[in-house]
Protein backbone atom coordinates (compact mmCIF):
# COMPACT_ATOMS: atom_id res chain seq x y z
CA UNK A 1 0.00 0.00 0.00
CA UNK A 2 1.50 3.48 -0.80
CA UNK A 3 0.68 6.25 1.09
CA UNK A 4 0.49 9.82 0.16
CA UNK A 5 1.20 10.93 3.69
CA UNK A 6 4.01 9.68 6.48
CA UNK A 7 1.42 10.67 9.39
CA UNK A 8 -1.26 8.40 7.38
CA UNK A 9 0.93 5.71 6.90
CA UNK A 10 2.12 5.87 10.41
CA UNK A 11 -1.67 6.20 12.00
CA UNK A 12 -2.49 3.15 9.62
CA UNK A 13 0.30 1.46 10.57
CA UNK A 14 0.10 1.75 14.35
CA UNK A 15 -3.73 0.66 14.38
CA UNK A 16 -3.26 -2.47 12.02
CA UNK A 17 -0.98 -3.67 14.79
CA UNK A 18 -4.45 -4.32 16.66
CA UNK A 19 -5.47 -8.23 16.34
CA UNK A 20 -8.17 -8.86 14.06
CA UNK A 21 -6.97 -5.24 12.43
CA UNK A 22 -5.50 -5.70 8.86
CA UNK A 23 -4.52 -2.57 6.75
CA UNK A 24 -7.41 -2.23 4.79
CA UNK A 25 -9.86 -1.83 7.91
CA UNK A 26 -6.94 0.29 9.97
CA UNK A 27 -7.14 2.49 6.39
CA UNK A 28 -11.19 3.15 6.57
CA UNK A 29 -10.96 3.23 10.80
CA UNK A 30 -8.46 5.99 10.85
CA UNK A 31 -10.20 7.54 7.49
CA UNK A 32 -13.19 7.71 9.43
CA UNK A 33 -11.73 9.84 12.33
CA UNK A 34 -10.25 12.17 10.07
CA UNK A 35 -13.82 12.49 8.81
CA UNK A 36 -15.52 13.14 12.43
CA UNK A 37 -15.24 15.85 14.69
CA UNK A 38 -11.49 16.43 16.60
CA UNK A 39 -13.37 15.58 19.96
CA UNK A 40 -13.76 11.94 18.49
CA UNK A 41 -10.15 11.47 18.04
CA UNK A 42 -9.48 13.41 21.41
CA UNK A 43 -12.14 11.10 23.41
CA UNK A 44 -10.28 8.16 21.99
CA UNK A 45 -6.79 8.72 22.38
CA UNK A 46 -7.73 9.82 25.53
CA UNK A 47 -9.85 6.99 27.34
CA UNK A 48 -6.91 4.60 26.00
CA UNK A 49 -4.40 6.34 27.45
CA UNK A 50 -6.23 7.06 31.19
CA UNK A 51 -6.75 3.64 30.97
CA UNK A 52 -3.66 2.24 30.42
CA UNK A 53 -1.70 4.45 32.77
CA UNK A 54 -4.70 4.12 35.85
CA UNK A 55 -6.08 1.04 35.06
CA UNK A 56 -5.97 -1.25 38.53
CA UNK A 57 -6.39 -4.70 39.33
CA UNK A 58 -8.59 -5.94 42.34
CA UNK A 59 -5.78 -6.96 44.90
CA UNK A 60 -7.41 -10.24 45.85
CA UNK A 61 -8.42 -11.57 42.26
CA UNK A 62 -7.08 -9.44 39.92
CA UNK A 63 -10.13 -8.22 37.77
CA UNK A 64 -9.95 -5.18 36.26
CA UNK A 65 -11.39 -2.77 39.06
CA UNK A 66 -11.24 1.37 39.94
CA UNK A 67 -10.76 0.46 43.30
CA UNK A 68 -8.39 -1.48 45.32
CA UNK A 69 -10.76 -4.62 46.05
CA UNK A 70 -13.31 -5.03 43.04
CA UNK A 71 -17.03 -5.20 43.00
CA UNK A 72 -17.61 -8.63 43.50
CA UNK A 73 -14.76 -9.31 45.85
CA UNK A 74 -16.26 -6.40 48.58
CA UNK A 75 -19.80 -7.81 48.12
CA UNK A 76 -20.48 -8.99 51.47
CA UNK A 77 -23.75 -11.13 50.03
CA UNK A 78 -21.28 -13.39 48.12
CA UNK A 79 -20.14 -16.45 48.99
CA UNK A 80 -16.39 -16.28 49.61
CA UNK A 81 -15.98 -20.40 50.13
CA UNK A 82 -16.68 -20.72 46.63
CA UNK A 83 -14.14 -19.35 43.85
CA UNK A 84 -13.96 -19.27 39.85
CA UNK A 85 -10.82 -19.66 38.28
CA UNK A 86 -10.98 -18.13 34.49
CA UNK A 87 -8.64 -17.17 32.20
CA UNK A 88 -10.04 -13.36 31.66
CA UNK A 89 -12.11 -10.81 32.55
CA UNK A 90 -13.77 -11.66 29.53
CA UNK A 91 -14.51 -14.85 31.38
CA UNK A 92 -16.06 -12.99 34.57
CA UNK A 93 -18.22 -10.72 32.48
CA UNK A 94 -19.51 -13.80 30.78
CA UNK A 95 -20.58 -15.43 34.42
CA UNK A 96 -21.74 -12.92 35.86
CA UNK A 97 -23.87 -11.78 32.73
CA UNK A 98 -25.59 -15.63 33.67
CA UNK A 99 -26.78 -14.42 37.17
CA UNK A 100 -26.43 -18.35 38.07
CA UNK A 101 -22.94 -17.79 40.19
CA UNK A 102 -22.64 -16.55 43.27
CA UNK A 103 -18.85 -17.50 44.26
CA UNK A 104 -15.59 -15.10 43.99
CA UNK A 105 -13.46 -14.90 40.83
CA UNK A 106 -9.76 -15.34 40.26
CA UNK A 107 -8.23 -14.03 37.41
CA UNK A 108 -5.00 -16.16 35.82
CA UNK A 109 -4.58 -13.53 33.44
CA UNK A 110 -3.95 -16.48 30.37
CA UNK A 111 -3.00 -20.19 30.21
CA UNK A 112 0.02 -22.07 30.50
CA UNK A 113 1.23 -22.10 26.92
CA UNK A 114 5.13 -23.34 26.27
CA UNK A 115 4.43 -22.67 22.76
CA UNK A 116 3.23 -18.63 23.25
CA UNK A 117 6.09 -18.52 25.90
CA UNK A 118 3.64 -18.61 28.32
CA UNK A 119 4.82 -20.06 32.25
CA UNK A 120 3.25 -20.69 34.89
CA UNK A 121 4.89 -17.72 36.61
CA UNK A 122 3.41 -15.39 34.41
CA UNK A 123 0.27 -15.99 35.35
CA UNK A 124 -1.59 -15.43 39.12
CA UNK A 125 -1.59 -18.74 40.51
CA UNK A 126 0.88 -17.99 43.56
CA UNK A 127 -1.84 -15.82 44.51
CA UNK A 128 -4.67 -18.39 44.22
CA UNK A 129 -2.70 -20.88 46.15
CA UNK A 130 -1.87 -18.58 49.06
CA UNK A 131 -5.62 -17.80 49.02
CA UNK A 132 -6.62 -21.58 49.48
CA UNK A 133 -3.73 -21.76 51.83
CA UNK A 134 -5.67 -19.02 54.35
CA UNK A 135 -8.00 -21.59 54.43
CA UNK A 136 -11.45 -19.83 53.50
CA UNK A 137 -12.27 -21.39 50.30
CA UNK A 138 -13.96 -24.48 49.93
CA UNK A 139 -14.20 -25.19 46.41
CA UNK A 140 -12.53 -23.72 43.07
CA UNK A 141 -14.22 -24.34 40.18
CA UNK A 142 -11.91 -24.51 36.59
CA UNK A 143 -13.53 -22.92 33.96
CA UNK A 144 -10.73 -22.22 31.47
CA UNK A 145 -11.62 -23.42 27.62
CA UNK A 146 -11.19 -27.34 27.35
CA UNK A 147 -8.20 -26.56 24.93
CA UNK A 148 -4.68 -28.59 25.53
CA UNK A 149 -3.54 -25.09 27.42
CA UNK A 150 -6.77 -25.20 29.51
CA UNK A 151 -5.88 -28.59 30.70
CA UNK A 152 -2.56 -27.95 30.99
CA UNK A 153 -3.25 -25.01 33.68
CA UNK A 154 -6.27 -26.89 35.60
CA UNK A 155 -3.39 -29.29 36.27
CA UNK A 156 -0.61 -27.61 36.86
CA UNK A 157 -2.96 -25.86 39.81
CA UNK A 158 -4.02 -29.60 40.90
CA UNK A 159 -1.09 -30.86 41.43
CA UNK A 160 -0.19 -27.39 43.58
CA UNK A 161 -3.13 -28.12 45.91
CA UNK A 162 -2.15 -31.39 46.73
CA UNK A 163 -2.41 -31.97 50.22
CA UNK A 164 -4.28 -29.28 50.93
CA UNK A 165 -8.14 -28.85 51.61
CA UNK A 166 -9.93 -27.62 48.72
CA UNK A 167 -12.31 -29.23 46.54
CA UNK A 168 -12.11 -29.00 42.60
CA UNK A 169 -14.37 -28.85 39.65
CA UNK A 170 -14.76 -28.09 36.59
CA UNK A 171 -17.31 -26.44 34.49
CA UNK A 172 -19.77 -28.96 32.64
CA UNK A 173 -18.94 -29.85 28.85
CA UNK A 174 -22.22 -31.07 27.13
CA UNK A 175 -24.61 -29.97 24.54
CA UNK A 176 -25.84 -26.19 24.15
CA UNK A 177 -29.07 -25.94 25.20
CA UNK A 178 -31.15 -25.95 22.09
CA UNK A 179 -28.62 -27.84 20.06
CA UNK A 180 -29.35 -31.28 18.28
CA UNK A 181 -27.74 -34.00 18.95
CA UNK A 182 -27.05 -34.82 15.27
CA UNK A 183 -24.80 -32.12 14.86
CA UNK A 184 -23.15 -32.68 18.22
CA UNK A 185 -18.88 -33.73 17.95
CA UNK A 186 -18.39 -36.51 19.72
CA UNK A 187 -16.14 -35.71 22.25
CA UNK A 188 -18.92 -33.58 23.62
CA UNK A 189 -21.52 -35.62 22.95
CA UNK A 190 -19.66 -38.55 24.85
CA UNK A 191 -18.83 -36.20 27.73
CA UNK A 192 -22.69 -35.24 28.00
CA UNK A 193 -23.28 -38.75 28.55
CA UNK A 194 -20.71 -39.47 30.60
CA UNK A 195 -21.35 -36.69 32.99
CA UNK A 196 -25.09 -36.69 33.01
CA UNK A 197 -26.83 -35.01 35.63
CA UNK A 198 -30.12 -36.09 37.65
CA UNK A 199 -33.21 -35.26 35.81
CA UNK A 200 -34.41 -32.96 38.58
CA UNK A 201 -31.18 -31.07 38.30
CA UNK A 202 -32.08 -29.95 34.67
CA UNK A 203 -35.19 -28.83 35.65
CA UNK A 204 -34.19 -26.85 38.22
CA UNK A 205 -31.95 -24.94 35.90
CA UNK A 206 -34.79 -23.72 34.16
CA UNK B 1 -22.37 -5.47 29.01
CA UNK B 2 -21.36 -4.74 32.91
CA UNK B 3 -18.13 -3.66 33.28
CA UNK B 4 -16.22 -4.17 36.58
CA UNK B 5 -14.52 -0.37 35.61
CA UNK B 6 -15.63 3.15 34.60
CA UNK B 7 -12.14 3.53 33.09
CA UNK B 8 -12.80 -0.23 30.79
CA UNK B 9 -16.29 0.83 30.17
CA UNK B 10 -15.26 4.28 28.49
CA UNK B 11 -12.27 3.01 26.58
CA UNK B 12 -14.53 0.50 25.12
CA UNK B 13 -17.25 2.80 24.71
CA UNK B 14 -15.19 4.89 22.16
CA UNK B 15 -13.37 1.57 20.54
CA UNK B 16 -16.73 0.85 19.71
CA UNK B 17 -17.90 4.13 17.83
CA UNK B 18 -15.38 3.09 15.46
CA UNK B 19 -17.23 2.07 11.87
CA UNK B 20 -18.11 -2.08 11.72
CA UNK B 21 -16.20 -2.04 15.73
CA UNK B 22 -18.90 -3.99 18.18
CA UNK B 23 -18.63 -3.98 21.76
CA UNK B 24 -17.56 -7.44 21.93
CA UNK B 25 -14.57 -6.35 19.07
CA UNK B 26 -13.86 -3.04 21.55
CA UNK B 27 -13.56 -5.42 24.27
CA UNK B 28 -11.22 -7.64 22.49
CA UNK B 29 -8.92 -4.43 21.25
CA UNK B 30 -9.13 -2.56 24.65
CA UNK B 31 -7.71 -5.74 26.60
CA UNK B 32 -4.93 -6.10 24.02
CA UNK B 33 -3.74 -3.07 24.47
CA UNK B 34 -3.42 -3.31 28.04
CA UNK B 35 -1.58 -6.80 27.92
CA UNK B 36 0.82 -5.00 25.59
CA UNK B 37 3.79 -2.87 26.91
CA UNK B 38 2.78 0.67 27.54
CA UNK B 39 4.50 2.10 24.01
CA UNK B 40 1.93 0.52 22.44
CA UNK B 41 -1.01 2.52 23.12
CA UNK B 42 1.14 5.41 23.07
CA UNK B 43 2.11 5.21 19.67
CA UNK B 44 -1.56 4.40 18.66
CA UNK B 45 -2.77 7.50 20.34
CA UNK B 46 0.14 9.57 19.28
CA UNK B 47 -0.31 9.05 15.88
CA UNK B 48 -4.01 8.90 15.81
CA UNK B 49 -4.10 12.78 17.45
CA UNK B 50 -0.54 13.88 15.30
CA UNK B 51 -2.21 12.86 12.20
CA UNK B 52 -5.83 14.36 13.60
CA UNK B 53 -3.98 17.66 14.55
CA UNK B 54 -1.62 18.13 11.62
CA UNK B 55 -3.25 16.39 8.62
CA UNK B 56 -2.98 18.26 5.07
CA UNK B 57 -5.37 18.21 2.26
CA UNK B 58 -3.82 18.90 -1.14
CA UNK B 59 -3.97 22.25 -2.19
CA UNK B 60 -4.82 21.08 -5.48
CA UNK B 61 -6.47 18.01 -5.45
CA UNK B 62 -7.74 17.96 -1.98
CA UNK B 63 -5.48 14.24 -1.24
CA UNK B 64 -4.02 13.75 2.01
CA UNK B 65 -0.83 15.03 1.90
CA UNK B 66 2.46 16.33 4.34
CA UNK B 67 3.27 18.88 2.06
CA UNK B 68 1.19 21.68 0.34
CA UNK B 69 0.84 20.34 -2.71
CA UNK B 70 1.16 16.69 -2.97
CA UNK B 71 3.45 14.45 -4.71
CA UNK B 72 1.22 13.51 -7.54
CA UNK B 73 -0.11 17.08 -8.40
CA UNK B 74 3.64 18.57 -7.65
CA UNK B 75 5.34 15.51 -10.34
CA UNK B 76 6.16 17.36 -13.39
CA UNK B 77 6.03 13.83 -15.38
CA UNK B 78 2.23 13.40 -14.75
CA UNK B 79 0.05 14.81 -17.55
CA UNK B 80 -1.80 17.55 -15.99
CA UNK B 81 -4.43 17.74 -18.94
CA UNK B 82 -6.27 14.62 -17.40
CA UNK B 83 -8.02 14.80 -14.30
CA UNK B 84 -9.58 11.69 -12.55
CA UNK B 85 -12.21 12.61 -10.23
CA UNK B 86 -12.37 10.54 -6.87
CA UNK B 87 -14.76 9.67 -3.83
CA UNK B 88 -11.45 9.57 -1.31
CA UNK B 89 -8.33 8.84 -1.14
CA UNK B 90 -8.61 5.29 -0.78
CA UNK B 91 -9.89 5.58 -4.28
CA UNK B 92 -6.39 7.36 -5.68
CA UNK B 93 -4.91 4.43 -3.66
CA UNK B 94 -6.26 1.89 -5.96
CA UNK B 95 -5.91 3.71 -8.97
CA UNK B 96 -2.05 4.33 -8.34
CA UNK B 97 -1.71 0.65 -7.64
CA UNK B 98 -2.48 -0.37 -11.11
CA UNK B 99 0.25 1.91 -12.42
CA UNK B 100 -1.83 2.15 -15.29
CA UNK B 101 -2.84 6.15 -15.19
CA UNK B 102 -0.31 9.19 -15.58
CA UNK B 103 -2.70 12.31 -15.26
CA UNK B 104 -3.67 13.58 -12.12
CA UNK B 105 -6.79 12.81 -9.29
CA UNK B 106 -9.16 15.34 -8.10
CA UNK B 107 -10.64 14.14 -4.48
CA UNK B 108 -14.21 14.88 -3.61
CA UNK B 109 -14.19 13.69 -0.52
CA UNK B 110 -17.77 12.04 -0.54
CA UNK B 111 -20.67 11.85 -3.13
CA UNK B 112 -24.23 13.80 -2.74
CA UNK B 113 -26.52 12.15 -0.71
CA UNK B 114 -29.47 13.59 0.29
CA UNK B 115 -30.16 10.81 2.56
CA UNK B 116 -26.65 11.52 4.47
CA UNK B 117 -27.60 14.90 4.45
CA UNK B 118 -24.77 15.67 1.93
CA UNK B 119 -24.94 18.53 -0.52
CA UNK B 120 -22.68 19.58 -3.37
CA UNK B 121 -21.49 22.46 -1.18
CA UNK B 122 -20.06 19.43 1.34
CA UNK B 123 -17.64 18.28 -1.58
CA UNK B 124 -14.63 19.66 -3.27
CA UNK B 125 -16.70 20.51 -6.42
CA UNK B 126 -16.28 24.71 -6.70
CA UNK B 127 -12.30 24.11 -6.36
CA UNK B 128 -13.16 21.24 -9.50
CA UNK B 129 -14.77 23.59 -11.90
CA UNK B 130 -12.63 26.46 -11.49
CA UNK B 131 -9.91 24.03 -12.00
CA UNK B 132 -11.34 23.31 -15.20
CA UNK B 133 -12.19 27.23 -16.21
CA UNK B 134 -8.31 27.73 -15.58
CA UNK B 135 -8.68 25.82 -19.18
CA UNK B 136 -5.55 23.72 -18.53
CA UNK B 137 -7.79 20.45 -18.28
CA UNK B 138 -8.63 18.66 -21.72
CA UNK B 139 -10.59 15.19 -19.98
CA UNK B 140 -12.02 14.61 -16.66
CA UNK B 141 -12.73 11.09 -16.16
CA UNK B 142 -15.46 9.97 -13.36
CA UNK B 143 -14.36 7.08 -11.43
CA UNK B 144 -17.31 7.39 -9.02
CA UNK B 145 -18.89 3.99 -7.48
CA UNK B 146 -21.83 3.70 -9.54
CA UNK B 147 -24.55 4.26 -7.01
CA UNK B 148 -27.31 6.24 -6.96
CA UNK B 149 -25.26 8.68 -5.39
CA UNK B 150 -22.49 8.65 -7.18
CA UNK B 151 -24.57 8.73 -10.51
CA UNK B 152 -26.22 11.79 -9.05
CA UNK B 153 -22.61 13.64 -8.50
CA UNK B 154 -21.71 12.61 -11.84
CA UNK B 155 -24.39 14.02 -13.43
CA UNK B 156 -24.39 17.67 -11.17
CA UNK B 157 -20.52 18.34 -12.17
CA UNK B 158 -21.49 17.42 -15.61
CA UNK B 159 -24.17 20.30 -15.56
CA UNK B 160 -22.12 22.65 -13.90
CA UNK B 161 -19.28 22.12 -17.04
CA UNK B 162 -21.47 22.78 -19.30
CA UNK B 163 -20.34 25.35 -21.83
CA UNK B 164 -16.85 24.46 -20.99
CA UNK B 165 -14.31 23.03 -23.08
CA UNK B 166 -13.50 19.50 -21.76
CA UNK B 167 -14.21 16.01 -22.37
CA UNK B 168 -15.88 14.11 -20.07
CA UNK B 169 -15.41 10.47 -19.46
CA UNK B 170 -16.57 7.55 -17.10
CA UNK B 171 -14.28 4.35 -16.13
CA UNK B 172 -15.58 1.57 -18.19
CA UNK B 173 -17.51 -0.85 -16.06
CA UNK B 174 -17.93 -4.87 -16.85
CA UNK B 175 -16.74 -7.98 -16.43
CA UNK B 176 -14.21 -8.24 -14.04
CA UNK B 177 -11.13 -9.91 -15.99
CA UNK B 178 -10.93 -13.81 -14.26
CA UNK B 179 -14.76 -13.41 -13.85
CA UNK B 180 -17.78 -15.98 -15.62
CA UNK B 181 -20.30 -14.70 -18.12
CA UNK B 182 -22.83 -16.76 -16.20
CA UNK B 183 -22.45 -15.59 -12.67
CA UNK B 184 -22.34 -11.81 -13.95
CA UNK B 185 -25.33 -9.67 -13.11
CA UNK B 186 -27.20 -8.60 -16.18
CA UNK B 187 -26.97 -4.94 -15.87
CA UNK B 188 -22.77 -5.05 -15.97
CA UNK B 189 -22.82 -8.02 -18.42
CA UNK B 190 -25.52 -5.65 -20.72
CA UNK B 191 -23.26 -2.80 -20.18
CA UNK B 192 -19.95 -4.66 -21.23
CA UNK B 193 -21.63 -5.45 -24.45
CA UNK B 194 -23.08 -1.82 -25.40
CA UNK B 195 -19.13 -0.57 -24.16
CA UNK B 196 -17.61 -3.39 -25.88
CA UNK B 197 -14.12 -2.59 -26.80
CA UNK B 198 -11.44 -2.85 -30.07
CA UNK B 199 -10.41 -6.67 -29.60
CA UNK B 200 -6.36 -5.07 -30.35
CA UNK B 201 -7.24 -2.27 -27.24
CA UNK B 202 -8.23 -5.84 -25.11
CA UNK B 203 -4.86 -6.98 -25.91
CA UNK B 204 -2.59 -4.28 -25.55
CA UNK B 205 -4.09 -3.58 -21.61
CA UNK B 206 -2.10 -7.16 -21.26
Amino acid sequence: MEFSSKLLENAVYEMSQLPGIGKRTALRLVLHLLKQPEERTEHLTHALSKLKNEVNFCRSCHNISDTEICEICANPKRDETLVCVVEDIRDVMAIENTSQYNGLYHVLGGKISPMEGVGPQDLNIVSLINKVKEGKVKELIFALSSTMEGDTTNFYIYRQLEGMEVTTSTIARGISVGDELEYADEVTLGRSILNRVPFENSMKAN
